[in-house]
């Protein structure tokens, strides 16, 4: 039973991630979809729109056949450490293939490029310590260095977000030597941040969630979204009355800021010496998440960098919780299956490097432990009795079951 | 020039105050009242109904002539602690009497359960042990305690509130050698926390928070508060469109258990071995901060303590830093003062014990760092800008001048 992997957030499912999934299976040729999904908040530190559950549902009913959830400690990460976790987990579900999306479809510059900077690293780091100096950020320092390497094969532009991602992704299963086949599939839709809407049935997930939130409702997102996550969406909405947006949680991070002490701040994971009194000073007068970040956001820090470390301070994620959490992840958390993803676990099942895990209350480990907070968290921007209703889930929701 | 310290919260200022107040210059013949008066949160552990500033000024204009603030470190504490800050602090301003309201309006008892309970402080303290093993609260053991000593002369019911912080205030005097006079009156109002209303122009301030939250107005309150009351607190709604109450502190105390690990929670002060699981765990299913109290509590914590740990929680406020704050008041902070009180405060402003504190930005010292975030906490009942305009006060605001 051959099966592709896929990283995704799904926030929300729209019909570029239709368009991706269907076209994975077919050049993988898989009976089986395996996405690894981000839980409740975000590789860019946002939360996600919808909880992790009504995402699940919009991924099986469009076509997917396990969905797992992808680590607090991997899901809110830079590229690099995100694809680990991510390649990881697929990896440890015996994937046959992965299939990712990026702007040429071609996977031979993917490999070139792997091994241009395994055999340039040095020189490459070299260069990316010189740019990080001259006080730009990090993602620009790679782009940078990137772009001074000798290059005697198609390679790909690294100043892409989901080349990067693709890059990182053939990366970590080289780190692991899997033996997982590689696909990739052109993007079908706009850049993956792009807040405009170029084609009458493609919009990136950011433009989507900016309809929602201009139009204060679901109606103008039909066109870019299957039905079945229309149907979702609004569910979602008349269950817990509410889309998840940073603003909700913008009192309880002004709050944190407001009573942690800077030395404590500067315990929290990701974040740097002097940055602190800058978050902590702008909390005070900032009257929104947006201004917030628009007073604390420098040169050095990119925005979604500025936002990870936001969600760890949220979240109160130190250096020594993902320390501990480990370097790679150490269960299998299952969201959801259809018929076709339970025959292949079935079949899987003693082969798997990782435990599945199915409830949680059972299991009792620290990067699990990170997953059960970020979801306390995530269950604070609802009204009671909301907020218990939807953490009652992380606790008792068993994997959802599609057909 | 004669002065009278009167020790109060004022939550808000009503008949009875007032009463009191007028009493107190009366039978200690003199010119000037000065209070000592906590700030953004309670003996009991409670948000104050309006700011320290909007109490302030209702104090003023009833007669009141210097308002200092009793510091976060002495104001959230249990009797004994609240009274020897307060008394620290009227002494420190050069009070020649403290005026407190009893019972009975007789002073000579409290000095005799002073003496009494020096002379057989050994027997007392086994009793109050032998009772804590068994498990009831702390002040039922104190009572209890009490009750069993042997008694030569009048002395006072120890099981009554006021009579408690009377006899705190004279054994505080006692042990800081002060020469203040005592004096009390008898309370012309019902018990301090007495929900019901027995009198026609009194009721206590509990009643009064009662009525408001109630009737969702102030019209129902004007009976039993000065006029200057009723146009203060009308006017702080108008303001900042809200009365703050526990229930507004709520969803941050619930987010800040969820976030908190049981070893951070089990250094916050005043918390005891076991409590943090029981605390965490109530506040995932409690709905309100109502409810999330009667799911918590056990015989062994009164209410008000568990309040006050909750205010410990919700501020961060940990054993550490109580202990680093000092175990006397370091600073006078102004808040108010009339006319008279000014030229009191110039008279005496040279035999000051305390540095006399009216902007506290230029002040750093570790108490004064937890009344700073007791004001950013205080201040995220109020949605934007009223959270903006009231914390500012807390930097900007000079000492209020009445008269």
């Amino acid at each position: 039973m051959r099966s592709v992997g896929i990283v995704a957030e799904y926030n929300p499912f729209h019909n570029g991630h239709y368009f991706h999934l269907n076209q994975s299976k077919e050049v993988s040729e898989s009976e089986v979809a395996i996405v690894a999904m981000s839980g409740n908040f975000l590789q860019r530190g946002e939360p996600a729109i919808v909880s992790k559950w009504t995402r699940t549902k919009m991924a099986l009913l469009a076509g997917a056949d396990i969905i797992v959830e992808i680590p607090y400690a991997f899901a809110v990460q830079k590229a690099e450490i995100f694809a680990f976790g991510s390649v990881y987990l697929l990896d440890a579900l015996k994937c046959s293939s992965i299939c990712f999306g990026s702007e040429s479809g071609s996977i031979d510059p993917f490999f070139h490029t792997v091994e241009l900077l395994k055999e340039q690293e040095e020189k490459y780091n070299q260069k990316i310590r010189f740019y990080i100096k001259q006080g730009v950020s990090y993602p620009k320092a790679l782009a940078l260095a990137y772009a001074e390497l000798e290059k005697n094969k198609d390679s790909v532009d690294l100043s892409r977000p989901n080349n990067i991602l693709g890059y990182h992704y053939i990366s970590a299963a080289d780190k692991l030597n899997s033996n997982m086949q590689f696909f990739t599939v052109k993007r079908n839709t706009a850049e993956h941040d792009d807040e405009t809407i170029h084609d009458d049935q493609i919009a990136s997930a950011t433009s989507i969630r900016k309809l929602i939130k201009e139009e204060g409702n679901l109606n103008r997102i039909r066109p870019y979204v299957p039905e079945s996550t229309f149907t979702e969406m609004d569910g979602y909405y008349h269950t817990y009355g509410h889309f998840h947006d940073w603003e909700d949680y913008w009192p309880y991070l002004q709050y944190r800021l407001a009573t942690m002490g800077e030395a404590e701040l500067n315990q929290m994971y990701d974040i740097e010496e002097g940055l602190p009194y800058r978050l902590q000073k702008a909390a005070q007068t900032a009257e929104s998440f947006q201004s917030f970040m628009e007073m604390a956001k420098t040169k050095r820090y990119t925005w979604t960098r500025l936002q990870r470390i936001c969600v760890h301070a949220l979240t109160n994620t130190s250096r020594a919780d993902i320390h501990s959490a480990g370097e790679a992840p150490g269960y299998i958390r299952l969201l959801g299956m259809s018929a076709k993803g339970r025959e292949y676990l079935n079949k899987v099942k003693k082969d798997l490097s990782l435990p599945l895990v199915s409830t949680i209350s059972s299991f009792p480990q620290d990067m699990l432990a990170l997953d059960r907070k970020a979801a306390l968290v995530y269950s604070q921007a609802l009204k009671e009795p909301a907020r218990k209703d939807l953490l009652s889930l992380e606790y008792a929701q068993p994997p959802i079951m599609a057909d």
